[in-house]
């Protein structure tokens, strides 16, 4: 199936940043043809996730403007580069800012998910071919963003970065399965590997907090304890495995020694999803005494530091992270949209809002308020 | 076989520290008989270790004086309490700071080694039964401490703290059981489970770090890298497999930088042995990304807090700790008395001073000034 487009340049909607903290606007961008092990992908949802908004907040050191954000979407194959066999136009695809390669140290390693093959090219906006963008403006050249740029109708991402997923899964749902979802969940089933019986605390009950308790339901934990400031968050929580809710404005003694109270010396997981410094050491100190395992996996402002007493850690306690939740993106997400179809994990629930590209901006705004789980955007 | 002591209130040589760093004193203490499951030892060979010059200094917070130091020593079972069924007069022990009573909901958790059953009495220098010490100076109570008090010729200790080993073992060497060595071995073979093939750094060459070599050895590690700013330790970590010696001191860059410039990005597993939160820091930021884990044995001085960026555990990177080398003490430090004999550990090569109870102020000038790796008191 050869598109019309294949091999010229393409005209489309995409919003810009072109400096922090300016609201986006909607150009119309040049997009070139893919070189050679690159993709081409007309996009037609997208969602919006906090690194987007940190990025364009201007607090990211590395984020680089003018730039075309967003990363957790999903599109169709319009056409593709030499050399790449993966994928071909028609597929449906959910771009991923976690490459795998499959051959780098890393892939090779079976101890993580990090790619290492083109995190050289994405982590500067470009692409490895030319170490140049794909997009450009009446010549002006734009940078990507997290090797993936999905706030545009079309965008070009390096072959190791798309996952071909299958045909029936609703694109506007699936798109979700780019980032916020897969994280907590990964974050439960691959970092935390909890087990059923397990006590779990989760601190920050968005998107990604609420992945998390959905996965820890599904791994038998006996406990599901949700900490989130704003109270509201419990009702929708419940829906995810909360069974327990605690608001630490309820109380005067610090959040961890509550939590301790509660549970008899502590939680036996505990999950950080806010992006909180602070908070990140109450997750590990509410942990318990000789096995409690504590996961980072909000992200904190750049310059932010962790600290605790290391007595904490030589009497047991374990501190960790997670990037995607730990699942290896071109493998796993197609796997996690097999799920999906099988109804196996919630992926509908999290949507709250579905806007168009025009409203880009009404997105970020909601997201910023904490008004949202996920915002979805129609692009075409 | 009842000695002729059994019930009797013994009365034997003991090294007192009647203030926080002020000289130990040799006195004529007054030992209780052992009340139901408590057993007294005849403590024939003791080390020092740091913990005891740690409280003895005064830093620690829950140090509490007058009290009897010591708990890396071995022994002979003078008479046993009520309902001590595990040991009997006569028989060759290690007594543990960490306890091991099968029953409670540590030991049960089969996810750890530190066991809750007399933390309550042990942790104020108190036996459980009555809450009071078993030592005495002219009716003077004495306090306890670590549930081990080895720098006595007769101490009292909870049956769930004594480890019954073989006889045949040299208890002149075997005392480095109680702590140090299994430390360093356990912190690999049990706290990190090093792989064969890794590469691993260890932070500080005392006796804890050159029984982290000799575990990563054991283990398969194919590269061992010893840091210390004292160099002289370079030769005698040789014997022990560290492969390459780094002086933090020869160096202008962070050593975490120098560390993963020689490996390509970063050591698989690093041990911290010296106790300083700093070096703790750069241990941990001294793995690779993806899959480093760094194991903080060291003990910090009281207050003193870890810290670094999130993004460090985000990307990858597990900070664990480990107290007695994650070993169960009255079950696996006799199969560690057993792999002495049969030559598969090194215990001899720690001890470097061999002194008398008499020079006890000695061997701690001695460890004070890192001029031993340990001194072995004899008690008789
Ligand atoms: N590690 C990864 O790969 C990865 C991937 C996606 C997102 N993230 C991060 O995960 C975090 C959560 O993302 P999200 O989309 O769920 O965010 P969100 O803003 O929707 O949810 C955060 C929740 O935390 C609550 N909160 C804020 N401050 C709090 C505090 N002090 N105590 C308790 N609760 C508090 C808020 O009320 C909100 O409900 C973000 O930091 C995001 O950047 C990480
Ligand atoms: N976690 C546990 O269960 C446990 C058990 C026993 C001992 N420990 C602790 O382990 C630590 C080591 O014990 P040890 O008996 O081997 O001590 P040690 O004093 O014999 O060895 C420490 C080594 O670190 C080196 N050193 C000091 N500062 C350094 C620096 N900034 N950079 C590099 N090297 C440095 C010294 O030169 C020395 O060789 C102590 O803190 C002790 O309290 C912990
Ligand atoms: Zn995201
Ligand atoms: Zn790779
Ligand atoms: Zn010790
Ligand atoms: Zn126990």
């Amino acid at each position: 199936m050869a598109s019309s487009t294949e091999g010229q340049v393409i005209t489309c909607k995409a919003a810009v940043a072109w400096e922090p903290n300016k609201p986006l606007t909607i150009e119309d961008v040049e997009v070139a043809p893919p070189q050679a092990n690159e993709v081409r992908i007309q996009i037609l949802f997208t969602a919006l996730c906090h690194t987007d908004a940190y990025t364009w907040s201007g607090k990211d050191p590395e984020g680089l403007f003018p730039c075309i954000l967003g990363h957790e979407a999903a599109g169709i194959v319009e056409s593709v580069g030499e050399g790449v066999t993966d994928v071909k136009p028609g597929d449906h695809v959910i771009p991923c800012y976690q490459a795998e390669c499959g051959e780098c140290k890393f892939c090779k390693s079976g101890k993580t998910n990090l790619c290492g093959k083109v995190r050289a090219a994405t982590g500067v906006g470009v692409m490895m071919n030319d170490r140049k963008p794909r997009f450009s403006i009446k010549g002006k050249p734009i940078y990507h963003f997290m090797g993936t740029s999905t706030f545009s109708q079309y965008t070009v991402v390096h072959d190791v970065s798309v996952a071909k997923i299958h045909p029936d899964a609703a694109l506007d749902k699936v798109c979700l399965l780019g980032c916020g979802v897969p994280t907590g969940l990964g974050a439960v089933w691959n970092t935390a590997k909890v087990e059923p019986g397990s006590i779990v605390a989760i601190f920050g009950l968005g998107t990604v907090g609420l992945a998390v308790a959905e996965g820890a339901k599904s791994a038998g934990a006996s406990r599901i304890i949700g900490i989130d400031i704003d109270s509201n968050k419990f009702d929708t929580a419940k829906n995810f495995g909360v069974t327990e809710f605690i608001n630490p404005k309820d109380h005067e003694k610090p959040i961890q020694q509550v939590i301790s109270d509660l549970t008899d010396g502590g939680v036996d997981y505990s999950f950080e999803c806010i992006g909180n410094v602070s908070v990140m050491r109450s997750a590990l100190e509410c942990t318990h005494k000789g096995w409690g395992t504590s996961v980072v996996v909000g992200v904190a402002a750049s310059g932010q530091e962790i600290s605790t007493r290391p007595f904490q850690l030589v009497t047991g306690r374990v501190w960790k992270g997670t990037a995607f939740g730990g699942f290896k993106s071109r493998s796993q997400v197609p796997w996690l949209v097999e799920k999906y179809l099988k109804k196996e994990i919630k992926v509908d629930e999290y949507v709250t809002h579905n806007l168009t590209l025009a409203e880009i901006n009404e997105a970020f705004d909601l997201t910023h308020e904490g008004k949202c789980l996920r915002c979805v955007l129609a692009l075409h």
